[in-house]
């Protein structure tokens, strides 16, 4: 061990700082305040650790977990696009992609690296642990929005419909819930607070 | 699977929102708003993957991350107990047992049980896995202190013979840790952002 190395990953634990000040669309059940990225990263991995016996495959959770904890890391960068801006996710991954040379750049080349494949991983959603970690990350705001009376929804104009397609890969990594979830968007809209269409 | 054992997962999942409006001492590096316990809950999770190779004992970072994410769980209703506190130590404990009764007791009984023996051994600090989390625990508030210029240090007129009897700790579980957190507490009397006593 060097003091370069130590001070490098000292240097990305300090930058690390910066997700607890990117704003997301999701409200604080209790105040009602926008949650931010690291408040979420840690909510999702929790669920992560609670929920794991409803994944579609086995998983090993401490990957998923690893996942969670780092797939919002670009954007200290890239900021945080809102599942239902369809005209931000246009260049959302190439702000995404930059975020990424930069921010995990800053570890020592074969942590930076280890990182960069685990952020691949997640977001190719082509294994089972990046699935499930999809199905969690998807489900979380959901479950924030039915428990708000559909605050953030009503506030962006989303309606069921969008809802149902932007979230239904909660089912390819979790069917039993994705089946609770959109029971929850049934109640939803029978309460008035997510209109149809 | 019964549907009673998901509804008692997702109510412990709603309950920990509450984690995200326990307000501690550190102050964020950018704005220097207060942290929260879910930020900070986060913020040693990443640091315990990226800094296991100085952990004093092979440690099971998979262990670590987990302990790390629940540790602060129980102060949802016991509050946060500043590190420099030492009227709200004495009951502490007493307050902290009482809120993981009930927390952990919203989960099914099987994972109710296995979080509460984590929390135990965390708690506890008498395996490698529970040191080095109490090293990384204490650290990453230093961290925040000396690079805010020691401001919640200053607010609360903590000086640094008290800061070093604090967190010697961190050597149990990470010697080069602290030797790392010595030099930086030095650098902070040297600058005048901590007085001697």
């Amino acid at each position: 061990m060097t003091e370069d190395r130590l001070s490098r990953q000292i240097a990305f634990v300090l930058e690390l700082d910066a997700l607890k000040q990117v704003l997301r669309q999701t409200l604080l059940l209790a105040d009602r305040r926008q949650e931010n990225d690291a408040e979420h990263s840690w909510h999702i991995a929790m669920m992560a650790l609670l929920l794991a016996e409803h994944a579609a495959e086995p998983v090993d959770v401490g990957r998923v977990v690893k996942m969670l904890l780092i797939h919002d890391i670009v954007e200290i960068d890239a900021g945080d696009t809102f599942i239902y801006d369809e005209a931000g996710h246009a260049d959302k991954e190439a702000r995404e992609q930059a975020a990424a040379d930069r921010l995990f750049g800053l570890l020592p080349a074969d942590q930076g690296a280890e990182l960069r494949a685990l952020w691949d991983e997640f977001e190719a959603r082509a294994t089972p642990e990046a699935r499930f970690a999809a199905s969690i990350d998807r489900l979380q705001p959901l479950l924030h929005n039915v428990h708000t009376e559909g605050a953030a929804w009503r506030r962006h104009g989303v309606t069921a419909d969008r809802v149902l397609a932007r979230n239904a890969m909660i089912g390819d990594g979790a069917p039993v819930l994705w089946d609770y979830a959109r029971r929850l968007i049934e109640q939803a809209t029978d309460a008035g607070h997510l209109p149809l269409k």
